[in-house]
């Protein structure tokens, strides 16, 4: 349960590297004798730091074919390396590189002697990469305490089933398999969440308009490679998701920040400030990071500004699985009756991160933009977890996982609630728990920046509200992940929220 | 062996779908009858084509829960839709929508009535998109005939080692694998590439200097985010890749093409042209589509004009692997001293396409731009592969693999240049034979588009030399790739190349 990763710690990887034969130039009328020059290309080799202590090199054999030489002059050369303490064999191992060196190898490595000549005013990158926020940011909110976004309930995902299906597809691979997939992605899982999403979401789609992508941020960023270009103005909700936004200004684009009210982005002021923008950003069904739901006639009144003003909408439908109150609202892709929609899913969150799979919903009339966007991009998917996938989904798998962790999830978040009111009383204001693994706890006029980095300090993991603004935050709080955060941790972890809160002099007056 | 792609024909994945349920609104306190509220939903989900014939929807029980009301009016709804035939009960796999519907399904289709209100001339897309080449003429040049490009020798992958591999790692795959990984790669991974690169490349770099990417593509897109802004210069060899090319054209960039000769880029020609260049790109190995390997004085000049001008050397060393003739050449990367190369290599021909993956060496003081560029662009890798291809490294599997498929592509390259001599004589010049998995028969004068479409329509695949030229063409003639053409199948294929060569004006002295 608690090991890291995909055999992080396999031992095998550590002590057996490679037998890869190195670069060593063999002439055969030069005036060193073959051993020789055999002998000199290994230690050279190694003095440089090529060949590592510990590292396999191939047997006499398999080196005097690669060098087309006879095996003679190796096995003397080896025999002289071994002599002289580069070399060592190992029963069951072959040869290596001694492990009796490590000193003289760290020595090479400062011999080498290469970041010192770097002057830093030549080496000019490129402006729109200066832009980019940091990952650090990300990964700040999502450590492994509570209240971490973007985690799921780890435990609760269905190990035994996923890993039965790898392993029957692991059987099966077969040769022809191993070439390019379809860019679009793999036929049998596209069908799967056509089916899906219009049975689940109202989107209303075949299996030829679903692209395949690596996740939401892929899907976003062929997105806007189809519809933008540098110097087109896209509207982004206000607050909203910094890694959205750069990928737009990545492209060149100018965004829009719009505020977002009780019902989602507010259309009318988007009009108002950039009527000819050429693509707006939203997260209908469960907006980040404030959580709010679009209402019904918001959607209809930005389909109808999206058709007048010959603009695109893109939908970036996340944590729409699992609503908790009020009536499903199908997708903006579903109301829509002129194609202006492109939408985006992830399994990400239903799933797991690590899978690195999303799709895409594109407008009939674009199917092939998009194919040509994305094979610029990276040619293709990888099919394998494709398959697993599409298993997974067919043989009613997915339908039951969702169901399943609807109910976990709509327990912790009412402990949440409960104890949120609890602890804190009328200072917080709770919104967007009606949908997702997250919630926002608005906590008007506190440092939240400031508290946040106080409460990672203690693994506490509170993702401010005010960063999320371009303009002046008219917020300030947090947005509180349930996912992975359990039933047992959670009063402990609001009392702790509330404790850091009352450091500040905006809410020391939280009673007792 | 001729299966197509992983389980496509599960039939499991056709006859169950999903259990998903519908948007269904369910209003408590309405007029209609819970009951009634549930089979016009139902109703309509069918009728609108949401839901498709042969569906499987979820359990009464189930459905009740969804909803959060009492069984009764499910129960009740349920068996009006079974009368009425829009359910029918299947034995051991719950209630399906009807399979006698199909026609009135086939009429939904229709009545949604979607793409008839499409203006064509509303729906303005990006001019950056509207410049890429189609993934067409990649798929053009690779079918399953002889001389296909790019494809590997598919029947000697070693599946059985592969496949225990991946069973060994879905056995073990621990809840905490499902999260995020390093965006830069496995750690393991990493490592083992570095030991490879530094052994078999003369690569200099460690292993934070890694990324993994999911092939050159996108290795190729990340380094020009980070070094590139719009309007800036790249040189690129002329003949050249054009997939590389758009990667750079999308980005706004103007690409400079530079002629290669027998020694590779020349660049002399190129510093006259274009002397503040911000970068080259460059595949010194075995340059596509000629084949040349670059000259050690021309690296070196390649090198100096770098570093005196401030501009980067991206060196896509695809097809390394295999050298049949000639001294190794150390990587540009391993003879660089001013961090000025961005190393990109790729398993996709060396292991399979699918595979998706690769990796990028970056400059270790640009470690950190690169990362943000890659985050921004898809967040990172999926993990499990990555950790497969480890082991495989790591357990010696990658170098045994190289060694015999260097046996298995020198048999068919002398195979084929031998085939060659035979029937086209002096009337072919053969480039590019030193290394890799392909050759160029250069046949001057001849429409080789043309016949490149003849031979396709055949299976005989021919790549044309002429389009790989942004200029003028200088040469004309053929791609000829061997990697999965078979020594049993080159002589009747050359045969074939033959006869179609005698059918243009330009060739048809050829004798017999």
């Amino acid at each position: 349960m608690t090991r890291i990763l995909y055999s992080h710690y396999d031992p095998s990887v550590k002590k057996t590297p490679s037998g890869i034969a190195p670069v060593i130039t063999i002439e055969k009328g030069a005036p060193d004798a073959l051993h020789r020059q055999v002998y000199q290309g290994y230690r050279k080799a190694i003095v440089d730091g090529n060949l590592r202590v510990g590292q396999r090199v191939p047997s006499t054999r398999v080196l005097a074919l690669e060098l087309g030489i006879s095996r003679m002059p190796v096995l003397s050369a080896y025999a002289q390396l071994a002599v002289e303490g580069y070399f060592e064999g190992r029963v069951g191992s072959g040869t290596v590189v001694s492990r009796s060196l490590p000193e003289r190898a760290a020595i090479a490595e400062i011999a080498r002697g290469r970041p010192g000549k770097i002057r830093r005013e030549r080496r000019r990158v490129s402006e729109r990469c200066v832009s980019l926020p940091s990952p650090e940011g990300f990964y700040r909110s999502r450590g492994l305490g509570p209240f971490a976004v973007s985690q799921i309930a780890f435990e609760h995902f269905p190990l035994a089933v996923w890993n039965r299906l790898m392993t029957r597809h692991a059987r099966n691979v077969q040769a022809r398999s191993l070439d390019y997939g379809d860019p679009m992605g793999l036929k049998d899982l596209r069908e799967a969440i056509a089916a899906y999403l219009r049975t689940a979401r109202g989107v209303r789609c075949e299996a030829y308009q679903i692209m395949i992508v690596s996740g939401s941020q892929q899907g976003l960023e062929i997105t806007a490679r189809v519809l933008l270009d540098p110097g087109d103005q896209v509207w982004m909700e206000e607050p909203g998701y910094r890694f959205a936004r750069s990928v737009f200004t990545s492209s060149g684009c100018t965004v829009v920040p719009v505020a977002v009210d009780a019902q989602g982005l507010n259309v009318g002021l988007g009009a108002g400030k950039s009527g000819a923008a050429r693509a707006v950003l939203v997260t209908p069904s469960h907006q980040y990071p404030l959580g709010v739901t679009m209402s019904a006639s918001r959607r209809l009144q930005l389909l109808d500004w999206a058709e007048s003003s010959g603009s695109w909408i893109i939908e970036d439908d996340y944590d729409s699985e699992y609503r908790y109150e009020g009536v499903p609202v199908t997708s903006l892709q579903g109301l829509d009756r002129n194609s202006r929609v492109v939408y985006i899913g992830t399994f990400s969150k239903v799933l797991f991160p690590s899978l690195r799979l999303g799709y895409l919903v594109v407008p009939e009339d674009l199917a092939g933009r998009f194919l040509a966007a994305r094979f610029a991009l990276d040619i293709g998917p990888a099919t394998f977890h494709q398959a697993v996938l599409a298993s997974f989904i067919g043989e009613g798998h997915f339908a039951r996982h969702i169901r399943r962790m609807r109910s976990v999830y709509a327990e912790r978040r009412s402990a949440l609630i409960e104890s949120l009111r609890e602890h804190l009383g009328s200072a917080v204001e709770i919104t967007g728990a009606e949908a997702g693994m997250h919630l926002s706890a608005v906590l008007r006029g506190i440092p939240d920046k400031e508290l946040s980095a106080r409460g990672a300090s203690g693994n506490l993991w509170l993702v401010p509200l005010s960063p999320f603004y371009v303009g002046k935050a008219a917020r300030q709080g947090f947005v509180l992940g349930f996912g992975s955060t359990s039933l047992e941790q959670i009063p402990a972890a609001v009392h702790r929220l509330r404790t850091l809160l009352k450091s500040t002099s905006r809410l020391k007056h939280l009673a007792y």
